[in-house]
């Protein structure tokens, strides 16, 4: 089997920007978790297919959490990358950010781990680029995502209903 | 500190079911793993609503996992309980089916385990009523998610971008 | 021409969970009546997909009447069965409550008699199964369904725009 | 009590353009029934409001029929006017057509005949404007709009779940 | 190559009629200008289609104005037609009233100016009718149109980001 | 009155990604035009927010020109910053291009010239901070963005309908 040639994190750098509005809010002036989710889920998409030339969908959300809320008018900023590639998944971690134009700060709103899969024109996964590791923080991040996917693995019979 | 009346999980149970339509595509013809998340969120806010007596927000999801697409013209089940009340917040877990009118079977798409906290009128959290854990099975529920929470947690410093 | 299965009306029940959001919103505060009809169509729809086995499409709405508005962050339940079979007909009535978990209370809002056609893979309707009428419910509410269908088909030639 | 100054039937005259486009769609190739039903229950909900000088919402749909399906890429005429008012309520029909533009025909597709009722500013009912009726096409369409109405009075206990 | 039969800017009028719903605005309790635009950008395009008598696509804004907000609860008055055309490609003029039912007045909101291409089933540009111009305002409105198009083409490599 | 610090255009340098889905799409398989408008104007707006600091809104589209349709699966690049600051209005640019990951290359689809105002608590324009040229390609994009608004100015009575 062909194996696809190495590449770098920053060729799956994705940068989306969003302005929170009336129709993405729930009842008490924020933006709905379930909205939020769907943007994350884009964004990571697009990293994805980004790494991998192809199509990718979503496997997996392995962890996403919610540090604060959007409020209505806030500007949101939305960047993900690839951690980690394994046989025929990756993981792209997604983080959200709210920016104060008027202060010129941002503040952290999500951070989110999501496993992908490349798929072939039949639908089939296809195996991944490797990623290259050129740095102390890439190696830790590969590392915090092997953990990550294999406490998933572990755990995949949980639940019964 | 006033301490609510325990709750069976059973309070917490709430069913939805939808119908895939072109709105909610890929362009692979299945639903969007986005447009999945966002309907997950809302029917876990339910139950989380239902069990608190309260408005309840999404503070994170702990697993989110794919098994199968779900496809066009497929009808959705969503079904979600209360797995594990904590002192100021609850998991509900929610399983996502398709169901075959014709056969009438059903398959298993997404399982999720995600956390909620109740607000009061403030936006402050409140300490959820405790779960009454009757059987084996909810025991055994409030265990896993217990352990789930201990594991997102003990990594909450992950990533720093 | 071979006659399906007669089949009961449970088999038809469908329930669906929803909670009303800004987006769902007139400038009243309260769920668009609009909004509300097409979440009613889905329902129906889906339970006349179940009664058929197939898709079925909306011939018509026999009466629909909103009892009491529902207010944004309401909890809406909608539930869905088939009231009666003709030829290559069936109607199915649907009702709209909101529940309230604090005081564990629910109310009706909107009840609905739908008629609904299933097609086969030309778009040709199709005969559908009889239904089941096993006890006096089941038989009163047939017959108030091909009451409502004799008024339908005496006054179908109303209007001239 | 004060009653209102009456009104001519054409000041409630209003008309909607649209393109079926694929958000409208359900798996058939075909505008959803519930999305049109959303799209009819705007146009006449305008209707009233011209009529009535103030916002109206929707009381009830007596009668809707789906003649003949509206595919993706027609374009979809809405039309609605008053048919007549009565204490505090008034009856709209709205009639959907589509155009073909390259023949210059057009098909009738739905016809619904909706009730509407008027609200101050507390969101109570106000008494509506009588209906001029000048001509014998207005009084026969009240005519038929009292005996929609008398059936719905008469019925409006039906069902029970 | 054929020429099409002339055509009268009458068969292109178009008119749309909304209500301003919380789902269209931004944080202002406006309607947003995106979602403005691409109603305007409907109600032109299907007055393209009517004039050409197939599908039309949207080449350029021109221009677009915006004069007056619209506010939430606004009835919206869309109006389109064909101001000009050329080769391959036609002007549409596009304005946007909100009407008060109270006062029965109107304000003009939003001017606009189109440029649609009719395209054929390769997707290739098609050859327009010519346009009537049988009175001074359509020959006014014709000669305004050129006078845009030519400012358009003179500077078509404006920009280089 | 008091005059804002001028500002660099980098700080208005906004970037959005999206991915084109069936509910952006026409009856063609490429995004409808007005989706399209719908989101450069929110990029715009981001842009304008961004550089004043403050809410922006929409005031005038100067020009808008689609180069290249967009297809269903495509990678979607808006890029806007603002090109020039009037007294209180400023100018912003917004490009879109289509990205294809497979072959590392873009292809521009749109240009578009807007105009914004921003607005004090009262909804009134308030004054724009000036924006520092530091190099010949940014004088020139303010010159070209005067000539435009110039342009703008002596033509604002086109049209009577």
């Amino acid at each position: 089997m062909h194996t696809p040639t190495p590449r770098s994190p920053q060729c799956s750098v994705t940068r989306m920007t969003e302005i929170a509005l009336p129709q993405h809010a729930n009842n008490l002036g924020s933006v709905f978790g379930g909205q939020m989710m769907a943007r994350i889920d884009v964004c990571a998409a697009i990293s994805a297919h980004r790494y991998c030339g192809r199509v990718a969908v979503t496997a997996a959300v392995d962890s996403l959490v919610f540090l604060r809320p959007v409020k209505l008018g806030d500007i949101v900023l939305l960047g993900a990358r690839v951690n980690a590639a394994f046989n025929s998944s990756i993981e792209v971690e997604t983080v959200v950010h709210v920016e104060h134009p008027d202060t010129q700060t941002e503040e952290l709103c999500v951070r989110a781990f999501l496993t992908f899969v490349c798929l072939d024109d039949q639908g089939k996964p296809l195996r991944v680029p490797p990623l290259l590791l050129e740095d102390d923080v890439s190696r830790r991040r590969s590392a915090d995502a092997t953990r990550r996917r294999e406490l998933r693995l572990a755990h995949r019979t949980d639940g019964d209903s």
